[in-house]
C-alpha cells in the first residue's frame, strides 16, 4: 500500500436520497417542493447581468440578507446566509459548540448532526424520543454544551409547540440552542418571536423546501447580532465567498413574493391533509405531520416490500434500514395528481400482498 | 458575561480584498478578470429551466465534471468540483492531511493555508522563499505529512518550472502533493502531464480568474481516482449538495468555449507584458510574473503612501501590512485602458512625492 493512502481521512459517506431523473417518475424521496419557484425567480435569472460574474459576489450575501431581515422583521445584522442550511448548520456547529460538555440532540433526527459533531470534534449525546416520536423536554435540562433539533423533526414530521421550546430555552440560559426549522412553513409556528427573549437562540431555515429552490442551495440563520457576527467571523476565516450571484438574486426574488410563497405552502398543506385522511383510511399509522412529508407505517404490510414495489412503479419514497425506523416510509407531499398515483400503487400492492 | 459566549469559537477573520463597487472605480485588488465570461455563459443562464430549481442539483456537479474531464483529457472520476477553489482546497486539507508529521507550504503564500490547517488540526511548517521569492525545493525533501503550494505563487506571481515540481514529487512519494494552479492559465505550464507518473499529485484550479467567473464560485481538482473518491466521500459526509444548478450550467458553457478562454488569457498576458515594460521603465522592481497580477516594489517611493494615493483616485490595488511584503503592491492586470489610468496616477504620485 502507498504510504500516502494512510493519511486519507476515513469516513462513512452520507447516503442521500436517490436522485434519479426520469421524465415520468414520481419523486417523493427528498422532500423537494412539487411547485416551481416564485415567478420572479425566472425573471431575475433571465435578467442576470452576466458580465458581472467576473467579479466576486458580496461576501455576506447582500442584498439577500437584507430582504430576509425585512421579511422576518429583524435587523440585517441578525441574519446569516449560506449554501443551503447544511452549510449554515455546519458553520454553527463549528462556531458555537466548543464546550467540554456534550451537545444534545434527539436520537432520531437529521443524520448530519452526528457527522458534523465528529468532524469538528464536538462531543454529543443523543436523547431518546418517546414512543410517539416526541422530545422529552426534561432530558434537555441536564448540563450541556449546546442543543440542536429540527422542528418539525425529520424524518418523523413531529412538531413541538413553542411552549416546549420555551421550556428548553428557559432551562438552558448557558447554552446556545439551535432550532432547525427546515420544515416550519408547512403549518408549524416559528420560534422567531422567542428571539426577543432569548439571545442564545439561533433559528435556521432553508430555501430548499417551502421556497422551491433546492437546486440553488440557499439557507439562512436568524439570531442575535453576537451570534451572527461570530458565524460570519468563522465563515470569513474559512471560505469568504460562498453564495454565488445567481443564488443571491434568485433568493431575493423568492423572498419578495410573499403571496406566491404562502399559496404554495398552503397547497402542500392541503394535499398533506387530504393524504393523511386517505392513508389513515388505508390503515397507515403516522405522527400528525406538520412538515411536507408523512412518516408512515402499517401493521399489516411489510414496509420494505412496499418500498421496493413502489420503485418498480417508478415511485420513489424514502426508507431507512436503521432498526428504530425500518418499518416506516417517509413520503414527501407531491401534487394531488402525484399522490393519487402513489395511492393507486399502494392499493395495488395491498391487493397482491393479501 | 453570558456563559454561552465562552463556547463561541475565537477566530481572526480573513481580511479579503475590499469589494467596493462604484461605477468608475478601477478595481485591481482581487485578481478578477477584466473581461466578461464566455458568451455561452450568458446564453445558458438566460435559458435556465428555472422550474427545475425546485430539485436538488447533481451531487457531484455533473455535467460540469464531465466537461472538465473532456477538456483536460482525463477520466471523469479524476475530477472533483466545489464552490470555488477555497472549498476544494479546504476539502483536500480535511481529506488528505491526517498525518502526525507537519505539512509544508511556503512562508509567503495564500493566507488561507494556515487557516485551514488550524481549522482541521493539521500541523504545519512554513518553508522560507529565497530572496527572489523562489521556493527552495530541497526544503520540501524532509519528511512531511503533505505539501501544498500555489504555482504561480500568490501574492508573489513567481512560477516554478515543472522540473522543480517533478523534483519535489520525486522526493515525496509518501506524501500527497497539492499544486494550487489558480493562476496557471496566464503563461505557466500546468502540472497535469505529471499526473500520469505521480498518483499522489492533486492539481486544483478555479473559474474565478482565467474563466471570468469569481461571482459563480466554481473550483475543481484533478487527481487520480483514489484521491478524487476520497474527496467525494468526505464531501458527501459533510454537505452533499454544494454547486448550484446555475454554477454547473455556467461552468459547462465556459469550458466549452476554448477559443474565448484562450483569447482572454492571451489578452491578459499581453497587457501584463506591456505593463511590466512600463513599470520597469518607471523604476519598479518585481518578480517575473506568470500570473494575472504584478507584485511590485520601488526603491525610491513609499509603497504604503502610493497605495493610499491610488485609493484617493478610486484605483484599488492590494497591499499587506505584514513585515516581509509591506513594501510591495499586488496589482491585478486589468484592461489596457485601466492600466493606463493606473500608470498616469502613479506618475502623478511620483511627481508630487519628489
Amino acid at each position: 500500500m502507498n504510504e500516502w493512502i494512510k493519511n486519507i481521512r476515513k469516513v462513512v459517506p452520507y447516503t442521500a436520497g436517490e436522485q434519479p431523473n426520469r421524465p415520468n417518475m414520481i419523486k417523493l424521496n427528498t422532500n423537494e417542493c412539487p411547485y416551481s419557484p416564485a415567478p420572479g425567480v425566472e425573471k431575475v435569472i433571465k435578467e442576470m447581468d452576466v458580465e458581472k460574474f467576473r467579479l466576486y459576489p458580496n461576501m455576506e450575501g447582500r442584498p439577500l440578507i437584507d430582504k430576509i431581515a425585512r421579511y422576518y422583521g429583524v435587523d440585517t445584522d441578525m441574519v446569516f446566509a449560506g449554501v443551503g442550511s447544511d452549510d449554515v448548520i455546519a458553520n454553527a456547529f463549528l462556531t458555537f459548540f466548543n464546550s467540554d460538555k456534550p451537545i444534545f440532540f434527539p436520537d432520531i433526527t437529521y443524520s448530519f448532526y452526528p457527522v458534523w459533531a465528529d468532524l469538528y470534534g464536538v462531543k454529543y449525546e443523543t436523547k431518546k424520543l418517546d414512543k410517539d416520536f416526541r422530545m422529552v423536554k426534561e432530558d434537555y435540562y441536564e448540563p450541556n454544551g449546546g442543543i440542536i433539533f429540527p422542528n418539525p423533526n425529520a424524518p418523523t414530521s413531529v412538531y413541538e409547540s413553542l411552549e416546549t421550546i420555551r421550556d428548553i430555552l428557559e432551562h438552558n440560559k448557558d447554552s446556545i440552542v439551535i432550532v432547525d426549522e427546515a420544515y416550519i412553513d408547512f403549518g408549524g409556528e416559528s420560534a422567531l418571536p422567542l428571539l426577543a427573549e432569548y439571545e442564545n437562540l439561533l433559528i435556521v431555515q432553508t430555501f430548499s423546501k417551502s421556497r422551491s429552490m433546492a437546486g440553488m442551495r440557499i439557507g439562512f440563520a436568524i439570531g442575535n447580532e453576537v451570534l451572527i457576527k461570530a458565524m460570519n467571523d468563522v465563515k470569513y476565516s474559512i471560505n469568504s465567498y460562498t453564495l454565488n450571484m445567481t443564488s443571491i438574486a434568485a433568493g431575493c426574488a423568492a423572498v419578495e413574493d410573499k403571496e406566491y410563497f404562502e399559496t404554495t405552502c398552503q397547497k402542500i398543506i392541503d394535499t398533506r391533509e387530504k393524504s393523511k385522511k386517505i392513508m389513515s383510511d388505508m390503515g397507515f399509522e403516522f405522527p400528525d405531520s406538520k412538515a411536507n412529508f408523512i412518516f408512515a407505517t402499517h401493521k399489516d404490510y411489510d414496509i420494505t416490500k412496499l418500498y421496493q414495489f413502489l420503485r418498480t412503479k417508478d415511485i420513489y419514497v424514502r426508507h431507512w434500514d436503521s432498526p428504530k425506523i425500518k418499518d416506516y416510509l417517509r413520503i414527501t407531499i407531491g401534487t394531488d395528481a402525484q399522490m393519487e398515483v402513489l395511492f393507486e400503487a399502494i392499493k395495488e400492492f395491498m391487493k397482491i400482498s393479501k
